[in-house]
């Protein structure tokens, strides 16, 4: 729970067959992939090839209001993008989509990723006279499409182009004119999806999740390396990239935590994936005990799986509170260890004179895990063993996921007797990178994802975990040096 | 879930050895109070006999930021409240605490519950000569204590006189120049506890949940009638009206929705009652299921109660969405069959193909329940069977419960078998009153309140599902017609 | 210009034949009294007997919005204030109109002055066990007309009634359910007129200036004592107070400061007032000089008069930066020499090598003064004479004009020479009290205020220039030292 | 007044030699020149060669706040910008200063006036894969200064190659890693001076009136095609610009209206200059009536150089309601006869049975002069002459004003005797555009504008007048359709 790692973005795009106000479908689609990214949101507005922009550092629910919606007006495609939560007014500019003019006309983009030659990229467009308003990848994609545009016959051609040139993680949502374009890298590091509207609407989305929130059906997974394109109705896929790779390299941590429980990704349940992940665990790390309790929200599902494959009670014994928000204000130092009861607490009636297994889905730098060990001790119980249903985490993430760094990562510092001992548990079991990717196994119907004949092999990136990346990695890491 | 019954608020009151930010402690209490009322919310500080108030509309963090507390400043003595949520500019007024000055100087109140006899008092009051700048009883509160304060040598005194004027439903924080007092009705309609800080200091709560947060130790409930003066730091009972009604008539359905299950509310906890209602639906209503599903977040311990007696599997099958907030824009009526799926949303795969036993807090107007059956049987369920944890809403509630019309409640328009169609179950059973008295008897120690020799037998208010009320009601039950 | 005297308050009253948005007409009403009082404003409104009201600090511009007018709706009376500034959350509760209950229903008053019997019956009142909420008089002027109205008939006998009890200034308006009430004190200290709009509607202010707003016609002054009474659409006037002392004692500082200069009071136009202040400046204070400089806005018009009568041209030589707003920062203690630059720019090409005149209205702290003098200086002029277009500030005041404290009035402190020369002119003159009174009686056509054959003789409150208090002044001087 | 004629911007920039709260200057120096653009404000400082930016829609006090100047921290150069008014959240992006990275690294852009040759730039830009964000020009010009700077030794070479490029209007303020360089096209049709704080700061700024306000020295006039560079505290002019046209093209109405009183642009007092123009519009139009009164507030010096001439007395007729701000609710459609109401006022005492000569600094709609003449002659004005300080406006300007369009521009509808009869005067009088070019010549010390042996021909821009554009004009003058 309330751990320091941050997906970098979801996306969400949609293609009616007239004019409307998509705007409000996007509003809600983004904000089912709110907890993507809560620093900033963005809905661009396509009306007779004219679009129209707004976007704001908040939540959806901030940036977005009435006037807004009458600002954006009506239109038949509309794209959004959430972006991650980090602080300080100077990245507004980063936020997306986002809207630029090129010799073709307009353009908008909305990116979840990262790539990992940006920064080769930067340098060689800065070097043809390129400028930069941003610090952001979608602004190098821009440039790189736009680039590509100029010799090419359409905006896919150009798109098609360009990712032989960008590099790394990325699920694409782009309008034109007079198209909508939704991409996925070839390794397929992000998740994306389609579903469709009962009045032919194509929507795309980061997650499945969103669909059932606009009333959209659930059509497919894009592809790794797929180019779907929407004109005049018509969808279209371009699958010049797909089969590139030997595998996909679907992000791990997305069944393990960013992803909504209700999200299926290349054809596999969040949900599922976590309750099985509690279940491995229970296997990995079994322990005689008299109740498992999950850490709200999301050690939940793995909580339950657990406590079905260990026959032992599954209890509901540390509630949330739904009211501590964004200007909720943190107690003062004075109060620090009294940081967690803000946001959690036991029921002392379920866990008093018990023998607890504690579940949650990570430990990052391990003091929000000794504050809830605490508390569920203070609550009386006779026993507290830690079961975290997500291997370690050792290295740094080049794909979008903003892990902290090495110095506070807690498993790079201390061994695992250590960890136990300082978070102050009984006994402390991590999920395994083995376990994970046989439950990923075990719920794909097949080996490979497919559509209408063509197939990617499946295959799992777990470098945050064993540090096996499966790319090249950018050889300087460093954030770009100068604010925009 | 999201019913239309609203508790009327929670007080939280500190008395503390010396002067210290106790603004903040009152801020974070009040925050696990914001269940009770999410409309407004206020804080009044004393330091030096000086007491200052801040109060508005909205939620405890909107109210209140940096500079709301160095407006407060420190003090040694402190309460707070939040009321309820409607809507409207015009309601600002009625805000607490109540701040006023009288003959013996200045007094703060925050009040929970409902007097009966309020227009009476109003009237008598008026026709002394007094003005009313609210409508709200906390006023009427107000007059009758100073009243009695003309002709007593103490505030306490005053406040025990005034108890045999004002009749019905009240938890009271008060606080003088130099006192902090906490009193509850005779018939302990509200809950009232007392806990204690490591520094020595005093808190009154209307929950006990507010305790761990601030990381207070909880001593005991306030019993029915008492009334506890702290002065110069000394806690002193007046028993004057322990007693003095037969037993006492504590709201059901604060252990049914109202309290956060964490609570433990005259001894009984509000997390184990809600199991044992699960358990006791699986009795009255059994039903041959595949699952059991709670709809979150106030149906998840019902849920887990029924599938533990029945040895049906609880399932994680809802999902809340957290980013719902009072900012949120609602679906437009042609968008309005999916309001419910802003706030939850299915999982198919732990639904799909699976006869449910989906387990809410209550029926009101039928319209969110129809909605969620819908989404669970679109989500694959073969059968759906419901379950009540309260008996059905029948009648009005005079003590501080804002229960919609009986216009809008279906329970009073239609049999149950009309409500379960209306609603689209397979089957449906609410949990008897009876049902809900054995558990509350089975969950008492003893039949008894009691507290260094002073007691109180147990009762329940049942008032709103059959009809008993266990005082006169108002003669005359329209709101005010003023608008203040 | 820019001084620390303010006005306390403004009030504005509307009855219309017929309901409309009346809160709309009271709002720009309020606009051109918002010099009267910056601090806070509010607007009841009074549809079929009930009162809505809505009140907040800030500026009339801040405080409504489309929102606000959609709360308080239409209705057939409105009634309006605006308060002055000083700053502090707390003071919320002292915003007005104040809208109460009492026995025979609604009333909602808004009051521009300050008794000066206040405490003594605040004291009364609470040993009757009256209780307050407010630290304003207003509530004292509530209660003391509520209590009245238990024996009086009807709700102008109870004011009639009242204005004996109460003592000092107060220029009052009054809404009850069917009746909008006007009166002014027996010796007139605030102004108070009425006007007419078109429709039919009868309208009262402060000030005049207000009804060109809102394109209503002047008809007249309220006279001192004066109780003006509209129901049904007639207008009555009770004139039991009329006469009751031997003249009036209007607030001379109307004239000279706080009234914008478009305003007739008591048939006197403020700006005639100032210009002839300014002739009876360079009379008694002549000086050869260059040229004439006000200081904007307030020193501008007696410059002019300055100018005519001395012959000297008058110039443009200070000019006034409309930008610097509420939420301006002003500059840090290191800039704090150019504090006055912010507000303030000179003309050196009119200024340059110049023998100036520079009027200003008055001299509070100095420190102001000192900084204008000095740009003018730096500006390039050779001799500077300030001219002050009213007397020095010597006393407190009682009647709701806030002045700073004694410790602070450089008038109270130095002599004149010492003035001179901590503000760095070359010459110094201040008008006399009598130079004042003078050109009263000059711009007055009759010794008396008339209406209708009721007559009052004219007077003038000078008290804070030669401590000449027309009325006992209050024992105990201090502000009620508790919070609300 | 309040005329619909906006001019562009106002940029304001300084060098310091060491790092200080330099954003907190350019506040102060914005304010100031806030008159010249009230829709969007902007900073950039630079601290150790790192730029951070924070703009925004709104007044400078609007976007500065002490949260945001503790987000750009300290520096030891910043620039800043002010941008005209209009709406819609949409151009939130064209804010400025813009910052940019590019292959030398950041720089930050400050830009006030028009290009003319904007449109091919952005062709030929975009024909090379340049993508652009804003529709602003100061895009354009990134580009090709970031262009030029590909093949030239540093940053200024590649301003002084840009300036053979863009064509038309512009001050622009330019902000590198270690440089401030200012610059002003070769016609110099916008303002831009220096001015020097006694540390040894340098300032720039649009208008010199910004100096006094914090407290800086004027310095001189930046010449017409100059380039001021400020590195390592030095300070160097490139000057190959500079004489490039036969003589300048200074904007005629920055000292008809645009600029504030008490600036001096090359060297010639807008104060001075509409002081003149009252003399000459006496001698153009002369009358005879008895009093002279100005529109508030830019109509005043005019009005004053009128009386002067004519011997007619000057007086103050016209009150401006300083409370009109951006938040004010303006009067609906059943009102609007009274929207002049709202901010302005006649004074009776004044006007009543005069004849009035009236001085306004122009007409563009007609509409609000007719409201004017309306109030005067409500307030008993016997006759109107209207008597306007500048020629009437006939055509569009390409330089940075955003002058009505044509079909709105009442000159180019309506003969003179047509509009006076319209607006409902007497009489009506424009100045012509001989008259105001003489008076500039006669305040011009001499007919070139020079410094350090460099010398320009003054000339001015009266193409809005006249028609007679100093340059090529844009072949297409639509603005760009897309909205960014």
């Amino acid at each position: 729970m309330y751990n320091n790692i941050h997906e970098e973005c979801g996306v969400f795009g949609i293609y009616k067959p007239h004019n409307a106000d998509v705007a409000k479908t996007v509003y809600y689609g983004l904000n089912s992939l709110q907890h993507r990214g809560e620093e900033a949101a963005g809905i661009a507005v396509n009306k007779d090839r004219i679009i129209k922009c707004v976007k704001d550092l908040g939540l959806v629910s901030d940036v977005f209001d009435d006037g807004v919606f009458d600002t954006l007006g009506d239109g038949n495609m509309a794209i959004g993008h959430v972006r991650y939560s980090t602080s300080g007014n100077s990245t507004k500019v980063n936020a997306q989509p986002m809207l630029i003019k090129h010799i073709k006309g307009q353009m908008a983009l909305a990116h979840n990723g990262n790539l990992t030659n940006s920064l080769e990229l930067r340098e060689e467009l800065e070097q043809k006279g390129c400028i930069f308003h941003t610090t952001s990848d979608t602004e190098v994609i821009s440039y790189i499409i736009t680039g590509e545009r100029l010799n090419s016959p359409s905006i896919e051609e150009a798109v098609t182009k360009a990712m032989y040139k960008i590099k790394g993680a990325y699920s694409l949502i782009l309008m034109s004119p007079a198209k909508l374009i939704a991409a996925r890298d070839p390794m397929g590091f992000k998740p994306l999806c389609m579903g469709e509207m009962s009045d032919g609407s194509i929507v795309f989305s980061s997650e499945s999740c969103a669909f059932a929130t606009i009333g959209a059906k659930f059509v497919r997974d894009i592809l790794p390396g797929e180019i779907v394109v929407i004109e005049n109705g018509n969808i279209r896929t371009i699958n010049e990239h797909i089969g590139r790779v030997s595998h996909s390299s679907m992000c791990l941590f997305e069944y393990i935590y960013f992803s909504r429980p209700d999200s299926i990704l290349d054809g596999i349940s969040a949900h599922d994936f976590r309750e099985n992940a509690g279940r491995s665990l229970s296997i990995e790390h079994p322990v005689d005990a008299d109740i498992v309790i999950g850490v709200p929200d999301s050690g939940l599902e793995a909580a339950r799986g657990f406590s079905k494959e260990a026959g032992i009670p599954y209890e509901i014994g540390l509630i949330k509170n739904k009211y501590v928000g964004r200007s909720f204000i943190a107690p003062d130092q004075g109060m620090r260890v009294d940081k967690v009861h803000m946001k959690l607490s036991s029921v002392s009636s379920v866990i008093k004179g018990k023998r607890v297994v504690l579940i949650d889905d990570s430990i990052v730098r391990g003091t929000t895990s000794k504050q809830i060990v605490k508390m569920v001790r203070d609550a009386g119980a006779k026993e507290i063993h830690m079961r975290i249903s997500s291997p370690p985490f050792l290295n740094p993430c080049y794909y979008g996921t903003d892990i902290d760094s090495k110095d506070n990562l807690i498993a790079c510092k201390y061994s695992l007797d250590e960890i136990r001992d300082y978070i102050g548990a009984d006994s402390l079991g991590y999920l395994s990178v083995d376990a994970a990717l046989s439950i990923l196994h075990k719920l794909s119907e097949k080996d490979y994802l497919e559509h209408d004949g063509m197939k990617v092999d499946r295959g799992y990136c777990t470098a945050c975990f064993d540090g096996k990346y499966p790319t090249d990695i950018p050889k300087e890491t460093d954030k770009l040096r100068f604010e925009i």
